[in-house]
């Protein structure tokens, strides 16, 4: 009897209802079979600590976020598989019945694309019915947190990089198939020049970029043979890798290719002795207008070291350090009850503490235009400052006006020019001052001291 | 003007050609333009290094990775994208024209998933025309590296678990929205007895579990009211969150539901101590079937930590450590050609250097049934011990023949009990022995004097 073929894992782009933990399912179907569909609950997403390594965030995926949120729904075989989930055998008949046309109803609001971002400060903001509002949690974390590192990660190399071009090349480190998609898109708006990943960049519309294998050079009886079949099939923008035999050497094979070619590619060794060495060989040769192409695991402290040391490279290429942000692959990023029919939530347990009501933050600059503060405040409190949330769905529906991502870049850009100097730099920086202001400091003591005042159980 | 919706980024599971780097695609075209469609290539997948704190990989993500290689094509958005990309302006319209009909036809072999694999083994090999050979290249790794990754770091929590229950909790924390489905699956066939990500579980065929979140027992007037309320609408397997407001008065509300609920979850604080206070506690009150579930940043040290000390904890859920290997996000996994229409290619760079032709892997036993060593040898090579890669895919054809994922999870757990003792532990251990044969060797040296003997060019 033959076997099934093997199975594919791509979920149905329509049906993303259960891309979500199993508890918010249940909840969402406690909170229906307590009668509670019509309470409005708010909830907040926002990092508690700063991940290590870094002094600022980049908030990113925010697009993606929406788009699933507008297209939230449940097939009928994933309504069949829940009521038969031994969790569900109390449920309703009627329950899974509404999943058929339920749809996501609520509001959100959020900072846009491209904004530094501090911990403590809600970036994210939904208020729904409280069923809805749960169901999303999963979703939301898990579509926000992996781009908003990426772009945070990708900010520092930029800055790293100090004007030099960097490409994003860690298509085949990401975490699953999807993560290169949103890596090149976090990593263009924090100021990348392009990606390697044809199918990102064109979905994208970004630059992609792409060099040569080593097998390219390999599968040919030698070296120059290689060369000269490359750059005789691609037209500008011919970058021969020169490392696979002997790297000078082959930068001599390559400096002899007419016409000359674009850029050679260091991908191993010495990358200091070998750029310098490799332009002046080019130099000699006469190539001087060939550029320097280096990789081989580059994040932003080599990048940095290789910039101060003065090292003739023209682009870098990051892969893996950036793809998973390998010295922070995660981030603790929450979404917490705020509010539950405009009344006040918080948490007491230790270390993990929140702050009630739906909240604003407003950034101040100096009269310089530099970021000096930002204010964490009640919705609507009246206070100095930038208001950085505003609207991004209504009702289910996104708002008309999305920025493209060549906005969302300028906006990352001039936000990160904004940040005082320690905090835009590689090494660790006293916090950027985040306050909570008077009336939201009140309101949540108001609400320990009602909260630690209830009976407890017997003993 | 209205601006578009936000833009989705989900690739269409039939147009999956271009999730590659651009430079497997430009190869792909220069192959073809030099008219070697015909030239078979063989590569070979390995890893180089063992990442940090790893004795043994677990080999994972072949069954998604197959069926990609069977579902790879082109849409004609796409074919037109690469048409008018400047790189491609000099190949010939033929070409782009058979893109249209391209298939991967190629033959790959592999170990099956669930194998235990060592550095320097070759754990899949394809053979195609060597555009195609090419073209998948970035596909594979990413296929490949990260769902095995994520078993291996399962293995070492499975092993530190010591007999425990672990369930995969790590949806949100993943790198975008199909690592937790990759996640859910190394996990499972590594030993945790099933995932929190609904979809996941569903597709996979694997258990589902769930517990509360703080916002339920938060959106009632007290926690009392909270616990009630689940307990009256879910059946058996009820789990009660008991730390939003403190942990042990949270147990004893716990402990006064009727019927009794089968766990209560600890998710913060000194899980040691808590685990003790909250086992006393329900004992006291007769509760002495009620399982203690514990969560928050758990990882294989932390949870052997518990288990020497003896906490009383019934099952472990393990999220970020996990589904983002934490202190491993990333590892060396390489795709090398090794082979051009059946003679041997090699790669000379320091530290990079790689070996010719086909290979296979040689797994033996010492008298007891455990592993005593591997030998990488040629393909066609009579050796002892078992051979690890048998036949995937025939002319592009997945075979007949699939394992189902527990029969995965039992070889993985065969594998890892044979393991010596060292290897299987969680500290550094001597790396498992590993050989190359005798004749692979010589052709090795064969080749690489051969290349070294070519003439350079003039200085």
């Amino acid at each position: 009897m033959p076997s099934p073929p093997p199975v594919s894992l791509w979920p149905d782009p329509d049906a993303l209802g259960p891309l979500t933990d199993l508890y918010e399912l249940t909840m969402m179907a406690g909170y229906a079979s307590e009668g509670m569909t019509e309470t409005s609950a708010t909830f907040e997403l926002f990092v508690r600590t700063m991940p290590a390594n870094r002094n600022y965030l980049v908030f990113a995926g925010l697009e993606q976020a929406i788009d699933g949120l507008a297209r939230l729904r449940f097939s009928d075989d994933q309504i069949e598989w829940l009521r038969l989930h031994p969790m569900f055998s109390r449920i309703e008949a009627s329950w899974f019945e509404r999943l058929r046309s339920l749809r996501f109803t609520g509001d959100v609001w959020a900072v846009p694309e491209g904004t530094v971002m501090f911990p403590g400060e809600p970036m994210l903001r939904v208020r729904a019915p409280i069923d809805q509002a749960q169901w999303v949690e999963t979703f939301l974390i898990n579509a926000l947190a992996y781009p908003t590192l990426a772009a945070s990660k990708a900010s520092r190399v930029v800055a790293a990089a100090a004007g030099r071009a960097v490409v994003e090349f860690g298509a085949r480190r990401g975490h699953g198939p999807m993560a290169p998609f949103l890596a090149a898109r976090s990593a263009y708006l924090a100021g990348f020049v392009g990606t390697s990943h044809a199918e990102a960049a064109r979905r994208l519309g970004i630059p992609a970029m792409g060099t040569m294998a080593h097998s390219w050079v390999q599968s040919f009886e030698d070296e120059r043979l290689a060369f000269a079949a490359f750059s005789r099939h691609f037209a500008g923008g011919v970058t021969l890798l020169v490392d696979t035999y002997d790297t000078i050497e082959g930068v001599r094979r390559a400096a002899t290719i007419e016409p000359a070619v674009q850029a050679v590619r260091l991908d191993s060794g010495d990358l200091l002795q070998l750029s310098r060495e490799a332009r002046a060989t080019l130099d000699a040769l006469g190539r001087r207008s060939t550029r320097i192409f280096a990789s081989g695991d580059l994040d932003e402290r080599s990048i940095d070291r290789l910039v101060r040391e003065g090292a003739p490279i023209d682009v870098f290429g990051v892969g893996t350090e950036l793809i998973t942000s390998r010295d922070a692959p995660a981030i603790g990023m929450v979404y917490k009850l705020v509010a539950v029919d405009g009344s006040g939530r918080i948490k007491l347990s230790t270390a993990k503490a929140s702050l009630p009501l739906a909240k604003q933050v407003f950034r101040r600059r100096d009269s310089s235009g530099r970021f000096e503060g930002d204010v964490v405040a009640l919705a609507d409190e009246p206070e100095d400052g930038e208001p950085l949330l505003a609207p991004v769905m209504q009702a289910g529906r996104p708002v008309s006006c999305w920025p493209d991502l060549d906005a969302i870049r300028s906006r990352c850009a001039s936000q990160v020019a904004s940040l005082p100097d320690a905090i835009r730099g590689l090494d660790a920086a006293p916090p950027y001052p985040v306050q909570v202001s008077e009336a939201l400091r009140l309101e949540a003591s108001r609400i320990e001291r009602r909260l630690r005042s209830l009976p407890s159980s017997p003993r």
